[in-house]
C-alpha cells in the first residue's frame, strides 16, 4: 500500500517520492539536518542567513530570475531554517517539477553570496528581527528557549542578535556551507504526481557538486531550566511554563504527544477547560512539544491580561500537577484519536507529506510507514501518559514572562508548586 | 467533470457537496451571510460574541460535550467571523460526518445562550480584544478598516470594543440570531468523501428549526479614506496604505486581483523587489485585496525600522504610481500563471473547497465552476491592468500607522505623491 521509494546517490544524497497520481501538484523540496544549533556563539543567525542568501542568485541566475522563473509557472518556493533543520522548498503544477528541482539544485550548490547582495540581506534580517520583538506571543518563546538551555547553541535564537547579523562577513556564510551542506545531511524529497526514477535521474545530474561530507555532531543538549521575566507595557502578560522534554528517539515520545494533546491540545483538553471555560482568564492556551536528536521541550503558552496573572499561574500549576494523577482513560483515548485522525488528514497535503519524508529520513534514516505511527499512538495508555507527567515534573521548571509581570509570583513559589 | 451538487431545502437552507472519492476526510460547514456589518453601532462585537456562545452548550449538550464529542473521533471544530460572513466548520474522518453534521445544526438552532457562560465568554473575548491590540501588524487592520469606513459597520471592529463587549446583554445576541440566521442566508457545504443525497437527507431532518426569514440587507458601504497615525514604543512602524477597491460582483474583481499579485503577491512583485530585494528596507510586504457585496479595499502592508520610515513610504507610492504606466504583459502573464496554479492547488485541500463552496453560494449564488476562474483569470490584460491601477488612484487614499510614526510625512504629502 505504501508510495514511498527511496534511493541513496553515490554522494550519499537521499532522494524519496510519495507518489499520489490523483492530485495536479508537487511539493517538492531539500530538507538539510542541520540548524541554528550548528553553529558557533560568535556566528548566531548564520544558518538563518544562509538560508535567506541562498535565494539571492547563482552564476546563472539572478535573485528576480529565481523568483521570475519558479512565479512564471504559478509556483511558490520557500525556506525556513530551525533550530536542527534547514529547508528549500517548492510546491509547482506536476507538469513544473523538472524546473523546481533545478532551480533548487542550482541555489544549493551555485549561490554566490554576493557582497552587495548579503548587505542588503543582512538589513532585511534585522527588520524581521525587529517584527518578531514586536510580536510578544512570537519573542517570548526565544526567551523561553534561552532560558531551557541558557549558554547553548539550542537555547539560541534562530535569526541570531542585531548585533551579531550586523556583521556578520561573507566568510562565515562560505564556511557554513562547506561543513554543513554535504550530500549524507541532506535528503531530497517529494509527494504529489511524481515518478520516482525520473525523479533520482534528474537529481543524480542537478546533485553532482555536493560534497559527501557528513556534517559535525553538534553538542550534546544540557536542559537546565530557569526564570526569565520582562515587564513591557502591554495589555496581556504572555506567559510560558515549560519543562525537560522528550527527543525524537525517545520511546516516551508518543506518550509525551498524548499527553500535550490531552493537557492542552484542543477545546476538550484539560487547560482549555480548566484556563478558558470554566474561569474564563485567556483566549489562548495550548501545550506544545519540541522535540530533538538528544531531549525535548514540554510547554504550556498563555496570554491573560494583568489583572488574571494571580489567578492563572497556580491554576495552570494545579492542572500539570494533577494530570499525573487522575488522568482518565477516556481522555487518554480521546488524545490517541485526535493524534491518529490528523496523521491521516495530513496525508491529503502534498507539502504535509513532503516535509514529513524528508524529516523521517533525516531523523530517522527511514520513511515511517503511517501504520507504525498509528500504532505507536495506540501502545500509549493511562499508565504511560502518567509516567511521562511524573517524568516532566521531575525536571526544573522553565518560566518566561512578557508584559505586565507585577502580579506574577516568583519562580520559587511556581517551582514550589510543580514540586 | 463536475464533482458539485447544490439541493435546497423547503425552509430555503442550501445544501451542497463537493464530493471527493479518494480522500479520508470530509470538511462540512455552515455558511452564514452575515457578520460584523449587519450590527447597529451599539452591539459592535455581537456577531462575534454569537459565534462565541454557539459553542457554549444546547439542551441535549453541554459546552464540554460539543468539544468532547467532536474530539473523540479526532475531529476539529471550529468557526470565524468577518465584515459580511459567520462560519461554523467541522474536518473529520468520513465516517464521522453524520456526527459534525448534527453538532453543528444543533449549535446553530438550539444553543442555550446561558448566563453564566455568557458573562464567562465575555471575560475571553476581552482576552481576545487584548491580544489583537498586542499584535501590531494584526490590529494596524482595524484601524485601516476605521479609517477607510469611517462611521460605518463595515469600518468597525469583528471582536467590537471592550466597553461594549463587557455589557453585551443576552438580548441582543437572541435578537441578533432571530434576525440574522434564517435558512435563506444560511449554505451547509461539505468537500469530501460524502455523498450527495445522503448529506441532503440528513439536513433536510437536522435543520427543520431554521427560520425562512432572508436577513436584512446592510447598509450600503461608502468608501471615504482618511489618516490614522499612532505612536507606540516598537521596533518598526506597521503600515497600511489602501485605496476604494473592488467589490466581488465587480467586473474589475480579476484584475484587482492580477494587479496586486504582480504588485506584491510573490517574490518576483514590484514592491517585494524594490523595498526588500532593492533596497533591504523591510522584512514583510504585500499587497491584499478585501471584496464586499458592495466595495471593497486594496493596499499595502509594509513593516520598517524607525530609520527608514522616510524611505520606505515615497517609494510606495511611487511604485503605485508607475504601475499604472509600465506594467508589462510578462508581468501580468507572471500574476495569472500565480493566481490560476493557486485554484488549482487549493482544489488539493477539501476545507478550501468547502469554504469556497459556501462562499460562492452565498455571494453569487451559485458554485463558480474552476473553468469559469479560470477563463476570467486569463481575460485580464495589460490594458485592464492599467485601468484598475487608474481607478484604485482615483480615490482618496487611507493611510495608517502604527510605531515609531516621527519620521512618517504628512496625509497630505502621501496623497500628493500618489496624485
Amino acid at each position: 500500500m505504501s508510495s514511498i521509494r527511496v534511493t541513496t546517490l553515490p554522494n550519499g544524497l537521499r532522494v524519496a517520492t510519495d507518489t499520489m497520481p490523483d492530485v495536479q501538484s508537487v511539493s517538492l523540496g531539500c530538507w538539510v539536518g542541520v540548524g541554528t544549533r550548528n553553529e558557533a556563539a560568535s556566528v548566531n543567525g548564520v544558518a538563518h542567513l544562509v538560508e535567506h542568501m541562498l535565494f539571492k542568485g547563482t552564476p546563472g541566475r539572478s535573485a528576480f530570475r529565481i523568483s521570475e522563473e519558479i512565479e512564471n509557472v504559478g509556483g511558490q518556493l520557500n525556506a525556513y531554517t530551525t533550530r536542527e533543520q534547514t529547508a528549500y522548498y517548492a510546491k509547482v503544477l506536476h507538469e513544473d517539477s523538472g524546473l523546481a528541482l533545478d532551480i533548487l539544485a542550482d541555489m544549493i550548490q551555485h549561490s554566490t553570496l554576493d557582497a552587495d547582495e548579503l548587505a542588503r540581506e543582512r538589513t532585511v534580517v534585522l527588520q524581521e528581527i525587529g517584527q518578531s520583538a514586536d510580536t510578544p506571543d512570537d519573542i517570548i518563546f526565544d526567551h523561553f528557549q534561552a532560558t531551557a538551555y541558557p549558554g547553548q547553541a539550542l537555547g539560541r535564537p534562530v535569526l541570531g542578535s542585531s548585533e551579531i547579523v550586523a556583521e556578520l562577513p561573507r566568510q562565515a556564510l562560505v564556511d557554513y556551507i562547506a561543513g554543513h551542506y554535504g550530500a549524507p545531511g541532506m535528503v531530497l524529497s517529494a509527494a504529489g504526481r511524481i515518478e520516482h526514477d525520473r525523479l533520482v535521474e534528474m537529481a543524480d545530474k542537478a546533485f553532482g557538486h555536493l560534497s559527501s561530507t557528513a556534517p559535525p555532531k553538534p553538542e550534546a543538549a544540557q536542559y537546565q531550566g530557569g526564570d526569565y521575566r520582562e515587564a513591557r507595557d502591554l495589555e496581556q502578560m504572555h506567559f510560558v511554563l515549560g519543562f525537560d522534554g522528550v527527543g525524537v528517539h525517545d520511546p516516551d515520545f508518543y506518550a509525551h504527544s498524548v499527553l500535550s494533546t490531552l493537557l492542552g491540545g484542543g477545546m476538550s483538553s484539560r487547560l482549555f477547560q480548566e484556563v478558558r471555560e470554566k474561569r474564563g482568564l485567556v483566549y489562548s492556551i495550548y501545550t506544545f512539544t519540541g522535540g530533538y536528536h538528544d531531549g525535548g521541550l514540554f510547554g504550556v503558552y498563555a496570554g491573560t491580561g494583568e489583572d488574571e496573572v494571580a489567578e492563572l499561574v497556580p491554576v495552570i500549576c494545579d492542572e500539570l500537577a494533577k494530570v499525573g494523577e487522575d488522568v482518565t482513560e477516556d481522555e487518554v483515548a480521546r488524545a490517541r484519536a485526535q493524534l491518529k485522525a490528523g496523521t491521516l488528514m495530513a496525508l491529503e497535503s502534498t507539502m504535509s507529506r513532503c516535509e514529513q519524508l524528508g524529516q523521517q529520513l533525516l531523523i530517522y534514516d527511514r520513511p515511517i510507514p503511517v501504520d507504525e505511527i498509528v500504532r505507536k499512538i495506540d501502545g500509549v495508555d493511562r499508565d504511560t501518559v502518567v509516567a511521562a507527567a511524573k517524568r516532566l515534573r521531575a525536571s526544573r521548571p522553565t518560566v518566561a514572562a512578557l508584559g505586565p509581570i507585577d502580579r506574577l509570583e516568583s519562580y520559587d513559589r511556581i517551582a514550589a508548586r510543580l514540586a
